[in-house]
C-alpha cells in the first residue's frame, strides 16, 4: 500500500475538511496519496491525477462520499482489480459501509494488512443495432431498459442463454447484480441478494402481467433484450443514460470480465448494513 | 334513443364488417346513427360528425373497440352525461364488457330501456405554474406524474386537502379513479377498487421507501403534487401527455364535475370481468 | 365531561406512575374518574368498575396503553358512542396518537371542549353453521379467516352482496376496516385507507393466484365467506379467536351498527402518524 | 434401465388406465417394472414393493401424478441418486413437466439414453431442543416455520452462517430451494429462482416490517431460526408437519447431502413451463 488513490464527492461540505486531515495523515505513514483532479481542484492542489488514470497509479482506492461516488469509481477501477475502501461522508451506504468516524481506525487496519476483500461482480451491457455494437458499458449495480418520455408500456422480448423467457409489457426491465439488488431493483419488487452470490436478478418494472415476478438466474447467463416498441426507449447504466434505443435494437447483458474488490468493513457485516439502511427495527 | 352515436377503433380489422351490419340494423329500428368522422372515412360515408360534436347530437354513445377507445370517447362525452355502451371488438375489457357476440341482444335490451347505468367518476387535473393554470384535463382512469427521459427518481411533495402527506422519491405517482384501479395503478401495486366507491388511489411507482404503500382517500379530496425535481417531468392523462413539468409546478387533482354513465352489461357483473381479465382461475 | 372512564394496559411499567398522577389531576378539576377494575387492582383501589360496565357509567373514556388496549376498549364502548381518547404509553400508535408527554395539555383541551372526534366504522362478523348463528363479534380492525394448525391452503368462496367474487386458495382472507388497514392487512399487501373513507378491504393472505390483489369495496357491502376446506379453520376478531370453522360454515361480515368516536390528536394529523409509524423518512 | 420403479397418485381416475397400458409397454421392451405397493393395490397386483424400498430396487423412477406426488417420491429417492421422470396426469406441473400425451415418446427417448438430467438441491431441516435433535427431514421445495392455531405474529431470530440477520415478526418464514421458489414462497412474495442456481430464498410471510423483503443466499449457507415466541409454532416440510415448536427451539436448515436428478422434458424448457403455469400471456 505505497500509493493510495483518493476520489471524493466534491459537492459535499465535509470533503475539504476530511481530505485536509487525511492527506497529511497518509503522508505521515509513508503513503503517497494520488489525488483525483476533481478533488485537487477543490483543495487547491495542482498536478493531480485525471480520474480515468488514477486506478493504474495506485495500489488501493479510497472513496469518500456516498454509494454514487463509489459506483463511479468502480467503473474506472474495474480492470485493474485494486481494492476499494468506501467511506461514507453521510451516515452509511450499502457500498460505503465505513462511517466517517471509523475512517482512521479502519485505515490503520488496512495499512497493517488486516482486511478482507469481497468480490463484487459487474455487468457488461452492449447495445447491438443492425449487427453493430453501438454502445458498451460496465456497471456495478444495474442496467435497465425502460420507457422514455412518451410511451408507458414497452415490449421487451427477453431471452436467457438463447431461450425465450417472455415478452415483458411493462415500464421496463432491470438486470441487476447482487450489489444492485438493494438499489432500484428493490424498489421495483426484487429480492435482496447476498453480495457474493453468483446470480443476477431480472426485475420487470410495473409489468402488465401481475404474475411476472422477478427471476433470479446464474451470473453465467447471457441475457438478451430485444426492443419491440416503436418509440424511443431508454437504457441506463448505474444511472448513466446510453443511446436512445429503437425497434429492433438488442441489449446483451452478461457478467463483465472485471470484478470489483471491495474492502469489507471490520465493524459490521452485510446484514447489519441491511438492517440499518432498510430500517429493520420495528415497523 | 332516437339518435345513437357510433365511435369505433378504426385500425381494427373487424370494425368495417361490424359497422356495415350495425348501421342498417339500427336504421331498421328507426334509430338514426350519428357516425364519427373517423369511422365514416373508413366506411366511405361522407357528411359524418366530428368526434368532439358527436355527444351533443345523440342520446347515447356506442363505442366499438377496446378500453382505450372508450377512454377517448369518455373525454368527449363527459359533460353531456349521455349513456355509453362499450362493445369490445377483441375479447373483453374492463370498460367494454360486452363482447361482439352480445352486441345485438344487448342492443335489443337497451332499445327496450332494459338496462342499468353505473356512474363512473372522472378526475380533473390542472397544472399550475407561477399561479397560472397551464393545462387542464379530465380523465376516466388516471393521471400520473413521473420521471421523463433522464432522471430516475423524482421528488413529489404531496398534500391531501392541504395536509402534507409525504415527499415521494419514486419513479412517479399515479392518482387513479376506481375505474383506473385495474389499469396502471394495479401494475404499480395498487388495489382493485369497486367502480362505484367514492375513492381515489394514490399509488407511488417504485418508491425508494418500501413502506410507502398505496393510499386510498375519499373522492372529495383535493390532491396537490408539487414538483421538487429539477429535470423535466412528465404528466400523463389516460395516456395523453400534458406539458413538460418543471421545478415548482403544482399538479392539482380532484373529482371532475362530469361523471360518465356506463351502461352495464346484462350478461356479467364486475367480478366476472375481474376474474376473466385477471385470470383468476388456478395459478 | 363529569365522569371519565380510565382503562389501562396493566402490564406496562409506566401505568401506575401515570395513573397516580392522573387521578388526582382529574379530581382537582371536578372530574370523577371511573376506574377499571384491572387498573384498580394494580393501584390498590377497591370498588372499581368492571370493564364491561365502564362505558355506561361515564361521558368519555381515556385509554392508557397501546393500540391493542384501545381495540379492547372499543369493543366495550361500541354501542354507547362515548368519545375515546387514546394515550400511548410507549411512543405513538395508529389509534393512540397522543404521547404520554401530551397527556395533560391534550386533556386540558378536551375538558374545555376543544376537540374533534372522528367516526371509525366497526365490522360485525357472524358465523353461521347449518343456518344457526354460532358466534358474533364486533371489531374495529379486522376479521380474518385462515388456515389453522394443519393445512396450508384454504378454499374460501367469497361473495359480496350475493355476487360471487372468487374462491380464494390462500393462507386466508382478511376483511379490514380503514382503521385496520394499517394493521395485518398492510403486512399482507393491502393499501392504506384513510380512516373516514366508507370502505372495507378484502386482502387475501398469500393467495395461490398471484393476480388476486386486495379488493376495496363500500362499507355498505355484505361479505360472505363460505368455508370449502375440510380441515379446521380459524376465525380471528381483532386478534381474538372465534370458534373453529368447518366445511360449509359461512362467515358474514358487514358494518356494525355501532361506530367509535375517537378524539383526534390536536398535535398531529393522520399523515404525520403514518409517516412516523411507517418510517417514511428516507429508505 | 433394466428396472424402472413406478409411483403413482392413487386417487386420480386416470392412474389405473395409464398404468395398465404402461406396464405391458415396459415389459414388451424388456424392462422390469417395480411397482409401488399403493399402486399395486389399486391395480390388484400382489407382491409389489413398499414405497420406501423402491428406489434401491430400480435404475430409474417414473412418477405419475402431480408435483405433490413427485415431492413425496423425491424424499424416498434422495440418497440413491437414481433419475426421476415426472409425468403429469393433469395438465403440467413445475416438476412433472411431461404431459400424459408425451409419456410414450418421452419414454422412448429415455430408454435410448437420449435424455438430460438436472440436479435439484434438497434442504435438510433439523429441529434442536435443549441441544438434542428432535426431528430431521429432507425436502425438495421448502421448510417453513409459522404461527400455529393461536398466535398471529411469531418472533423468529434468524442467523445465516452464525451472523445475525434479523428477528422476523411475521406470520412465519419460508426457506425455499430454487425448486420451491415457484411454490409457497412465490405466494408470499418471493422471486422465481432458476432451478440450477446454487441459492436458497428466505421469504418472510406477512412481515410486520414492510421492508423485510425476501433474501437470497448461497446454498452453502447454514440458516438457523430460533423460536422466540411462547405459543406453539408449526414447522412444515414440503407440506408435512413436524413437531410442535416451543420457545427456545432452534431450526437448522442447510443443503441436504442428497440431490435429486430430474429428467428434463425433451419438449419444453423451464421458461415455457413458467409461462404456462403462471399464465404469462396477456394480463
Amino acid at each position: 500500500m505505497k500509493r493510495i488513490g483518493i476520489i471524493a464527492k466534491t459537492d459535499k461540505a465535509q470533503t475539504v475538511e476530511v481530505s485536509k486531515e487525511l492527506i497529511p495523515w497518509l503522508k505521515g505513514r509513508g503513503i503517497e496519496p494520488v489525488i483525483d483532479e476533481g478533488l485537487g481542484a477543490l483543495l487547491g492542489i495542482s498536478g493531480c491525477c485525471p480520474m480515468n488514470q488514477i486506478a493504474s497509479k495506485c495500489n488501493m482506492l479510497l472513496v469518500l462520499g456516498g454509494d454514487g461516488t463509489l459506483l463511479a469509481a468502480a467503473r474506472l477501477v474495474g480492470a485493474t482489480g485494486i481494492p476499494i475502501l468506501g467511506v461514507n461522508l453521510g451516515s452509511l451506504g450499502f457500498l460505503t459501509e465505513i462511517t466517517i468516524h471509523e475512517l482512521y481506525p479502519a485505515m490503520e487496519k488496512v495499512l497493517k494488512g488486516e482486511y478482507e476483500t469481497e468480490e463484487r461482480v459487474m455487468l457488461s451491457a452492449r447495445v447491438i443495432r443492425d449487427r453493430i455494437e453501438i454502445s458498451g458499458y460496465e456497471v456495478l449495480n444495474d442496467v435497465f431498459v425502460s420507457r422514455g418520455s412518451t410511451a408507458r408500456i414497452v415490449d421487451l422480448e427477453t431471452k436467457i442463454n438463447g431461450d425465450y423467457v417472455t415478452t415483458y409489457k411493462a415500464d421496463g426491465l432491470i438486470v441487476s447484480t447482487p450489489t444492485g439488488s438493494t438499489a432500484y431493483s428493490l424498489s421495483a419488487g426484487g429480492p435482496i441478494i447476498y453480495p457474493s452470490l453468483h446470480a443476477f436478478a431480472l426485475t420487470p418494472i410495473c409489468p402488465h402481467t401481475l404474475a411476472q415476478r422477478p427471476v433470479i438466474v446464474s451470473d453465467d447467463s447471457v441475457i438478451t433484450i430485444s426492443i419491440l416498441s416503436k418509440e424511443d426507449i431508454l437504457i441506463t447504466h448505474d444511472g448513466i443514460a446510453g443511446p436512445a434505443l429503437h425497434y429492433g435494437d438488442i441489449v446483451e447483458v452478461k457478467k463483465a470480465d472485471a470484478v470489483i474488490h471491495l474492502i469489507k468493513s471490520p465493524y459490521r457485516n452485510y446484514y447489519e448494513v441491511l438492517r440499518k439502511k432498510l430500517k429493520w427495527g420495528e415497523r
